[in-house]
């Protein structure tokens, strides 16, 4: 066993046999994006594709044993994941088929929908997951699309009142869907129960859209063009009372609504909750993509070579310090990001294996997976670009793929939430330590909340925390010794404290909104907001390194550990290095200790450049599926 | 006249008379981008479109009278950079043509290539510019190409030794061009006198590659569609003496060389400085496409709503702190670049239309547009991508033209010089003071060079500095007062003073390589290159808020002047504050005082959020032209 072999042992995680096997089926399968194909045979190919898929048991996975599926949540994000290593446009329409769709269907649903699902893994039953409209995206508590009940024939009527509300961005909609789950206010008896979802046939089977239903094409996007985005626009569609999928909301035939849960607010994040395997997927998929592409780059480092001390004797690209700069810094949080990755999907996988779920952990999931997304989509972006830009003229050739990675992810950071949103979303959660009433979405409303309950929260999280006090000591005037910043105990120290502060201060400033108007509490909330989704990304940062550390310790072999630390460093510094003001501004590093930062980073720099190659090997990413001529090239 | 009317005729510059007409008629031309045709097809109508060009009188401005050209390169460069308004394809297809191809013809040869000019212009003839190969982009001195004179046939023999010699990325080569302008080491009677420009026929009438030329194809790009890159290989191809572009350098019958310079690396440098007119191009259409993208976003923020404090109410994107936190300094940066831009080709201009252009003053130029072109180009990828991340899903769709601009601009931070070496370049000048000697662009080389003759730059720039002095005093302990962070001469001050302090602190490690072996001064150099290239990067702030300075002195309009001038400063505070670190490390801004340069940014945006629609009309993107279904929505 090689030390790549046991470093990639180490980044596999638990579903090890999973990444494995689809190494070996998805190779096989001839899934490298065909850009002479015109945007029809793009999405027949990519439909063809999705096929195979079926036999690998990975559509299965992710669906309940009692419902026909796997029981393996784990498995199925995995295998979603993997499918990103080889194509973009086939993980996402894999992913709206079996992950939103079938996965609406069975969380939302009761039992007469679950009988779908065996078709819905074999693809007889294509669907699509209508929820985000033209006017709506982040913003979902406030769709337009009504669901009106008539009890005269108990049918609910499905209708796009505006403009706005055309269903927009949709996978699968342009063409292959025959069914929409569709998100829509539900109303009966002349009263709005908020947003439910429920399953509309849009498409006869000769692909002819159903009387009342408009599709159309959103045509050509900045990449994934395997995959059918359409519109939808719904116009008196009637469908039968039983295609409202009811777990968490029913009408009777008489038009009586009744729900298990109570508050609208809580009813409908519940129901997102049960969606968060999306929003995991998205984030994992664009870690992987970021991991082809500096897998590309790093070769690519290792075989170039540009002037150097004599005409004779060039320099390999890896070699410079402005090229290491580059690529071993993204590499490490990389490696940081799977590791949290891997945590998530363990967690993930526990919680939806359980009988009885604990309430208060499923929020936690759902909020760092929200923040992980945000965290992972934007380095993706970036790793990807930055990639592109390490090969020169020869990144920006499709037949070295990185710009084809670099269109598809670039939606990534949108999709799922917008990246701000999220980390908005995860500052709120913690501002509220997860309080049992749940606030919305919307500014006012969340800083009402949040000014409604965050004095004491913040009370006990600067009680608990016992590191801060030890590091807010540590001022100018204390000895800078006593804190080395090669020491993972105070990169975490560090870490925490920062999140800690930038998150009080922001509770201190939302806190005036308590008495407010909401006119003045949407000025407050508006004035603090940098500060607010600062302390989303802070807190991402801190929860990265918890788990790259946890995921070191839970490495058996020595050497892969030790570099793996190594690699651990390189992200922690970075990190402070790129905040380094905020350290500095607030007294935890003095001006001197900060100076040595980039020092410590040019160090480790050259202490991790002879393990470049294993650590590119350490993605798991065979050579001969990055789908790189400039690979191949014999010079 | 309106205030946006003022702010556009500031911003338009000394051509404005040539935007106003290309406004005009280009919009007349239907050039947008057509992702529905396939390769082949999408180079046709590029190229018709270029035919379509000739009339306007823009191709023909670039050359001198004396060959039948307008003799107003300030004029070939604006209406380049107005193509980038409409399409980038064409931008760089006419780029190609009349700028390189026909700029290497006309600048490298003599009165019987100058002949060719007027064929040049009007597409009867169509040629390349064969100067990269697979192996050597930003290093051309390396280039492997051969032209071996043979003087018993009078002939040169073009020759392709390697794989990695081979041309590539070469716009026009694909298909369009029937001649090539090649670079390649002129080797007669033995030796080697470094590389030349030969003009190589490599397509019969018909299309056809003539014998011993092998013409390929780049296929499929991150984008630019429209442009045919290919590669070249030339095997025993013999071409006339009189091919030898030979203003710089002569072969006559005999074989015998000559040069009216004969340090090889001052001619070679001599060279491709007349070419500087590639790089301005560059660098100003990359402005260009970022006004684009941040016109189709502006407005869009100023249309769609989303949240607020009641479900009726809901707030323009544009009203949030954070939106505005993303746009309007990418709006800021895109007017000080207009401004550096525009100075940039006044200067140009006044060089290339002087009978007897002053050497150093030419040497500033190639510096200056090297750095502009690297600071601009990042600048568009980053704001486009932010313009695209800022429409959310809409901003995905092609229909919004803001994905096609990211993929055609991504490859602008590469061609023209990799934008790392070309800050390195800009750090070498001006360590050496443009000394006469004329140093190689190899580490090594320009490591012991700028050892050799830094010591009294680095005095003389430091005794000339008065601001340093009376900043550096202004450490803590002196009131903060002292200096304020609104004040343009304090911003000013902290630009210069920081460029200062890198420059020297980057030359004295530089030093200790004056008497090191090649592979020893080649790790000193290599341990400072991040310190190096910084230095280039940080001059570039400070000559370009000096010509945001400028270009507000020339705005006669007084209201226009005061926006402008709140423009500037939003540019200076964004810059301050991306590198605070650094002003606070280096006592240049107290812990104190730097704590309120995010609060003074954030005051500077509600100044400016008023004025969004004037901004974004300002850079004089019609809306008719965007080009963005998305601004079109009746919601």
């Amino acid at each position: 066993m090689t030390l790549s072999d046991e470093v990639r042992i180490a980044l596999d995680g638990k579903w090890r046999h999973v990444r494995e096997k689809s190494r070996v089926e998805l190779a096989e399968m001839n899934l490298a994006y065909d850009l002479d194909l015109d945007l029809d045979a793009a999405r027949e190919r990519t439909f063809a594709q999705l096929k195979e898929l079926v036999p690998t048991g990975v559509p299965a996975s992710g669906f309940r044993t009692e419902n026909g599926g796997g029981g393996d949540p784990g498995m199925a994000v995995t295998g979603i994941e993997m499918l990103a290593q080889f194509d973009l446009s086939l993980m996402v329409k894999a992913g709206v088929q079996w992950g939103l769709f079938g996965g609406a269907v069975e969380n939302l649903g009761t039992a007469k929908h679950h009988a779908l699902i065996p078709q819905i893994i074999n693809l007889d039953l294509v669907g699509c997951f209508a929820m985000t409209e033209t006017g709506h995206g982040s913003d979902v508590q406030s769709l337009e699309t009504t669901a009106t009940y008539d009890p005269s024939t108990e049918e609910f009527v499905i209708e796009s009142p505006t403009r706005s509300s055309r269903k927009d961005y949709i996978g699968n909609a342009a063409k292959h869907a025959s069914v929409a789950a569709v998100f829509a206010q539900l109303i009966t008896r002349g009263e709005s129960h908020g947003v439910h979802c429920f399953l509309v046939p849009i498409r006869d089977e000769h692909g002819e859209d159903l009387p009342g239903v408009i599709t159309s094409d959103d045509g050509h996007k900045g990449g994934l063009g395997g995959v059918d985005n359409g519109r939808l626009e719904f116009h008196d569609v009637r469908i039968p009372r039983e295609n409202l999928l009811n777990k968490y909301g029913q009408v009777d035939e008489g038009g009586a609504y009744s729900s298990p849960i109570e508050n609208v607010n809580r009813r409908f994040f519940t129901m997102l909750g049960t969606l968060i395997r999306g929003r995991i997927s998205v984030g994992g998929s664009a870690s992987a993509s970021a991991e082809v592409a500096l897998s590309i780059a790093g070769r690519y480092a290792l075989k170039r070579r540009q002037f150097g001390p004599t005409p004779e004797q060039e320099v390999l690209l890896a070699d410079y310090r402005m090229h290491q700069r580059r690529l071993l810094p993204l590499i490490a949080r990389s490696y940081a990001y799977r590791f949290a990755q891997n945590q998530l999907v363990a967690r993930m996988h526990r919680l939806q294996t359980t009988d009885d779920p604990d309430p208060q952990m499923a929020r936690e999931l759902e909020s760092r997976a929200a923040g992980l997304k945000a965290a992972q989509t934007w380095h993706a972006s970036r790793a990807i670009q930055d990639s592109r830009e390490m090969c020169g003229g020869a990144g920006y050739l499709a037949e070295n793929r990185l710009t084809t990675l670099r269109g598809d992810v670039d939606v990534f950071t949108t999709f799922e939430g917008d990246n701000h949103v999220l980390f908005q979303l995860v500052a709120k959660e913690l501002l509220t330590a997860y309080a049992s009433e749940v606030g919305g979405l919307d500014p006012v409303g969340m800083v009402k909340f949040v000014a409604g309950t965050v004095t004491d929260t913040v009370r006990e999280r600067t009680a608990a925390s016992q590191l801060i006090q030890r590091l807010i000591d540590a001022r100018p005037g204390r000895s800078d010794d006593d804190h080395d910043l090669l020491d993972r105990g105070t990169q975490l120290s560090l870490f925490e404290d920062r999140e800690e502060h930038v998150l009080e201060t922001a509770a201190r400033r939302l806190q005036r909104a308590a008495k407010a108007d909401p006119d003045e509490a949407f000025r407050i909330f508006n004035n603090a907001q940098d500060h607010v989704i600062r302390a989303g990304k802070v807190h991402v940062d801190r929860i990265v390194l918890e788990a790259f550390t946890a995921g070191i310790a839970r490495c058996d072999d020595e050497e892969a550990a030790d570099l793996l630390r190594e690699v651990c460093t390189l992200y922690a510094l970075v990190t402070i290095e790129d905040d380094l003001a905020w350290f500095m501004g607030h007294n935890r590093l003095s001006d001197q200790r900060a100076k040595t930062v980039t020092t410590l980073v040019n160090e480790q720099l050259e202490k991790l450049r002879p393990h470049l190659l294993t650590l590119v090997e350490g993605f798991g990413v065979p050579e001969s599926t990055l789908g790189a001529e400039i690979l191949l090239d014999q010079d």
